[in-house]
């Protein structure tokens, strides 16, 4: 009691003590106390709770990976690798540069970026000195960097990994650790150019990776908002209606008006004009029809959006590459920054291992098989970093590499594939025993020579274990020494498939 | 007054609270008080702070990145996935695999096995769920890894960024950000085989980047411990006066005696034992001499590390490596895990700019320019996670690429080097107006065949600022459009470097 006594006095005194801002401090009485106390206090409290929990028993000790995360099998690894290598591939061959940017940036850095979804943000625990958070995504790490930099021109890529306090749901490829694969282009250019070599490059990334059929959908912004002035939202509405419209690619109509009215306080009739709209699909006709439509039209900004959906339209018919896109009223997309046009590519075809996930798990999941990659133009954001608010123009694109793994990794299970993890070429091995000096001397000269080369951590093993290790892992050759060819001055290479043996002299 | 008298009156109530252990509970008579109480209280104070800050003036926001971490730009990239690729391929040369973990783990992973440096460990905010910390090491999540998937044989290398909330010193490569790439072998083998091959790739792949002579110093924990043993120290302060040893490297014998002394209470008189051992550096000689050391020779410990380094050397004849490495019993290192040899490279002559730099600080740190890799043997670690204590011996390196990093950005700066930051190898350019739509579908032509090729994203660019931007950006041919040329149905293609022009069948 004593102890516990004694802590809660001076706890207590401690959290008398807090900075004041000067508008604050006239409240109360308790001057020179500091923010620092605060933390300090904090700290003394967490460190208390740590050590009640420490004593509890010694060993309920949990072997796992932290929730919603994954580690990469050196499988798992392999197959990443030959995607990004495919997604790299596209992003060079359009004339990215990379960039890097820490995992965690400021706190304020993130404040007031992500609408709604700013409560799945990770922050770090307070141990003194900045506020910070996991970063979100990679879009606005790279606003900071461009106005940090004061940069007006770059076409940048940058995969990483970023973190989000979701429900996850690991079978489908929704991680709280994920990567993400953004491409970029920043800066003041003519309208379309740059925002049609984005969709460019989700045609070519996703037919490259051979993931079966799929969609580009298509919307705007400005359409969306004047949709939703014509319609008759107020205002101050228009986020919140927009984040409920980007629900209908996971629940149906009904749903989605029920949030509008219910929760939302949106009129039925207004819901009602909206839900017209948003069951519209079409490519550059349903642009030049919806100019032509009686109430759109009345909106500047929605009228801005559509004859930019027709300029892209003609943009991606020089790329080959309207096969693919959907101009679709009802994609929103959550995120706040945005200014102008969106876009979402879904799978319509899922592998055979992933319907049946989602089967057991009830059907009605089964039409959108899944975001694979959506993007938009977000011209205000690097403004919303400048110390004078000047603004970059910007639009990108983010590939959702998670789901794009899942799909992978499935297909290649379900096609019983040997993938190789190594690239060794030869192993050193020995027929009888007391050869370890003479086959570390050879695999060091192998080593020294470039060639990727093993030999096994033993004095003595047998020629049986050491084949074996090859067929194993898919190792080509291998060299064996034996007394005789020592004698001789020369090294049995033997191919492993086929047993064909030829001596080399050393 | 009233609000924060209010506050003061909750937190404190709040605070009388938390659960405790059964042992603990008996000193008060709080009962149903929960450490959530005090995560609740904890949220609320934070909370607190942050209204206090938010409300200090709307715009004091910085633009920066968070204390001791940094953006990389293009030029930087171009560098980091330079010295990646001599490091992966050696790596790939040994055999190795790869995986990856998340970049957070429960904090319980964590505890335990840092010892002083636990301190330096970030922690996320308890936003409910589990305690997570950000990874310290790969090493640790590597043993984790292992008693998870229950691996008992594995050459893996794993490249990441680890957190540590150390003093940063950036001009050094010193950050709180950084990545590390680790190489280990897991497994049970014959002894030291596996630790040469270790020593080995550090000495290729310093050798392949170029950055001057280095040396590796080696020692082992068990002759670290034997000599403590000989020379008196308790039992109980092996591992803090090993901690104290290992700041050799920093400070002069005088300070670190005064610290075994003053601080952790040692004699004098072990402390000048100590002092002698430390002093000694040599090869297999040493060692041999070592194992006649009257003393020395009384811990059958210390007895067992002198052999191994015997070994160790006679394979590092073998891999012609035995010219960089130096026996070193001063050699140290903090961490607790290791429990058989130790090594560290470091570098014995710094680049130019890295030199003048520390010349500013004062120059006592001139003759040991930096540590550059570092490993050792953990035979307990992956014990320490498995439910039944099963133990998988590991030994490992991991290279400081940070450190190498700003080397080789600094002689990149001081060569006036021109690094190319995108692989564009065609622009597609226009002589005169009204050809966008030329020039997009002759760039997505080129695209679709793999050739990489850029366009300008503007209507009616000026040939000469299409130019300009081929030799800004390294770009070793252009391909001009004319209305001439289109009639003709060819392409003029000039090389930008010699303005030599030829004509081309489109």
């Amino acid at each position: 009691m004593i102890m516990l006594g004694m802590f809660c006095v001076r706890v207590f005194s401690g959290l008398m003590g807090f900075r004041a801002t000067p508008r604050v401090r006239s409240l109360h009485s308790f001057p020179g106390i500091t923010v620092a106390q605060i933390d300090e206090e904090v700290a003394k409290l967490l460190q208390l709770k740590a050590q009640i929990g420490g004593d509890d028993g010694k060993h309920q000790f949990v072997l796992k990976t932290a929730k919603g995360t994954r580690d990469y099998n050196p499988k798992q690894m392999a197959i990443r690798e030959k995607v990004f290598s495919t997604i790299i591939g596209c992003f060079k061959r359009h004339g990215a540069e990379t960039i890097d940017t820490p995992v965690f940036e400021l706190k304020e850095t993130l404040t007031g970026k992500y609408g709604e979804d700013s409560k799945l943000i990770y922050d770090l625990k307070d141990q003194g000195g900045e506020l910070l958070s996991l970063r979100y995504d990679l879009t606005v790490p790279f606003a900071r960097y461009l106005a940090m930099n004061k940069i007006t021109n770059i076409k940048r890529y940058h995969i990483a990994k970023v973190y989000r306090r979701d429900n996850p749901a690991m079978t489908r490829g929704r991680y709280r650790e994920f990567y993400q694969c953004d491409f970029d282009i920043a800066g003041q250019y003519d309208a379309m150019i740059p925002d049609a070599e984005c969709l460019k490059i989700v045609h070519e990334i996703l037919s490259g990776l051979d993931l079966g059929d799929f969609r580009i959908k298509v919307n705007d912004r400005r359409i969306l908002d004047g949709m939703f002035a014509v319609c008759g939202v107020p205002d101050d509405k228009f986020r919140t209606i927009c984040s409920t419209v980007d629900k209908l690619d996971k629940m149906p109509w009904e749903d989605v008006r029920k949030e509008m009215v219910n929760e939302k306080g949106l009129s039925e009739e207004a819901a009602d004009q909206i839900g017209e709209y948003v069951s519209l699909q079409g490519g550059m006709d349903l642009a030049e029809r919806l100019l032509q439509d009686q109430k759109m039209s009345q909106s500047k900004q929605a009228c801005a959006g559509l004859s930019d959906i027709k300029l892209l339209f003609s943009y991606l018919q020089l790329f080959q590459a309207t096969d693919k896109v959907v101009f679709d009223l009802s994609l929103a997309r959550g995120l706040d920054y945005y200014t102008g046009i969106i876009y979402e590519a879904v799978l319509t075809q899922a592998g055979v291992a992933t319907v049946s996930t989602e089967a057991q798990n009830g059907a009605e999941e089964s039409v959108s098989v899944g975001s694979v990659a959506g993007g938009g133009r977000y011209d205000g954001l690097v403004g919303m970093f400048d110390p004078k608010g000047r603004k970059v123009p910007c639009v990108g694109v983010s590939i959702g590499i998670e789901r794009i793994f899942s799909i992978m990794e499935q297909k290649a299970e379900a096609a019983a594939e040997k993938v190789r993890t190594t690239e060794v070429q030869v192993m050193v091995a020995s027929a009888q025993k007391n050869l370890l000096e003479e086959r570390l001397q050879l695999v060091s000269e192998l080593w020294n020579a470039g060639i990727k080369a093993e030999v096994m951590y033993k004095k003595n093993p047998k020629l049986l274990s050491q084949l074996q290790h090859c067929e194993e892992s898919g190792i080509p050759l291998v060299a064996i020494l034996g007394e005789q060819e020592l004698k001789d001055g020369v090294v049995k290479l033997r191919v492993v498939a086929s047993r064909e043996e030829k001596e080399h002299i050393k």
